[in-house]
């Protein structure tokens, strides 16, 4: 496993929100991350299908990711997310990848899919900024 | 309590994300939705904030709410969250409201406070759209 | 005529883009900025109504005059906008605010309405984010 | 030349706001759509890059081209823009295509890049939804 991965998992590890949501960061690279989950019932809303909000914070939290893979220590500033389909299935892969970077904003899209009896469906696709946390910052 | 409160309520219990976050519906009328949360610490990040997956989780069901307020049962077709202050305190809400509605369709916006020793704080706002989930829609 | 309407106006009229539009600043003061367009034929699209081009433009723009307002010289980086009604009328105002502001970034929103026979109608909504331009910035 | 982008030009030569900036189609198949735009005086804001609308204008009409290409007659809902460079150059091509598509919904993408000197740079890129024109529609 690469010291970049390692890391990633660590910082995924001290996110509080992160464990109780139960992702997992499958790829940090620079210029790319995917986390990932298995869902559970606790993920779902009143039709059966993941709430939108997983979804949401996947896109949020991949996005940082791929961001960060590139500023270091950084937050999302903001982030847009259009839902393509109902998110059913056995586990939710979120793929984010830098668009376009400089010193201190990076951004970066991301593609989730929702994998059911061996098929991949894209259920929500994200667009949003990057900034690199800096001393001092407002 | 309102009736229409009364069934919004119902709806936010059978969404089983929701109760594993712990949201409150605490407004619901024709236009207007609110949604709060009393933070805990499974709702941060690694340097103690509220994750902005939570804020996101807000955003995207507060819209719905304002949206279903006038169209019924419906969904979240997109938003747009931007995040304006690191997000403290309490306790959250969020408070959407509709900006436009046509039938099928409502444009709402939302703003996300934190409350922290009895002062808001706006620490993210969100714009969306949201549908009627019709029969037979593809 | 106030000091910072005034240096506005003098802003957009150096821009060509503006001027080859026609746009007016008709409000400037901390906060808030309103754009006014009066509609000419080749402001429309194949159905007679403005193009969402010109509303994007005056999203973009008006997003820019009011995080310009606390600011000073900046730059839009980022906006989402949602139409909401078919623009038809004899003239377009845009009256964007801003919701949150730091020293370097603000987050504003805008609403854009067409007027016909003295109704108002809005007809989109946009929010973004609004950087100040740095010496030295990437 | 195909029929599709046959009639595509035919489309965009009775847009008169696209007259008037001058685009051009250049690429419209299923899934895909491109935009392109020769940079005049007239398109600059006031430091001569290129002005934010224009870049707004393209993503909004390329992602409705992607959207039109699956959907037939059709409009954009919303759509949201990162700025990533300034934008100057000779031309700027707006390169859209579909993400996923329903019946009546298209979920696209546009990255906007301009070309200066024989180089191309990432100035934009955006995302949307685009919505199929239905007779009596809301």
């Amino acid at each position: 496993m690469s010291q970049l991965l390692d890391h990633g998992r660590a910082v995924l590890q001290s996110q509080p929100f992160s464990r109780h949501l139960g992702a997992e960061l499958t790829v940090f690279e620079p210029g790319r991350a995917e986390l990932a989950l298995t869902v559970a019932d606790h993920h779902r809303q009143q039709h059966g299908f993941v709430h939108g909000g997983v979804l949401a914070y996947l896109a949020d939290n991949s996005l940082t990711y791929a961001g960060g893979s590139v500023l270091g220590d950084c937050l999302t500033a903001e982030f847009k997310i259009n839902y393509t389909r109902p998110a059913r299935g056995e586990r939710l892969v979120a793929r984010a990848r830098v668009a376009s970077a400089g010193k201190r904003l990076a951004v970066c899209t991301c593609e989730i899919v929702a994998l059911a009896d061996g098929e991949e469906t894209v259920v929500a696709i994200a667009q949003g900024s990057i900034a690199r946390i800096e001393a001092g910052k407002d």
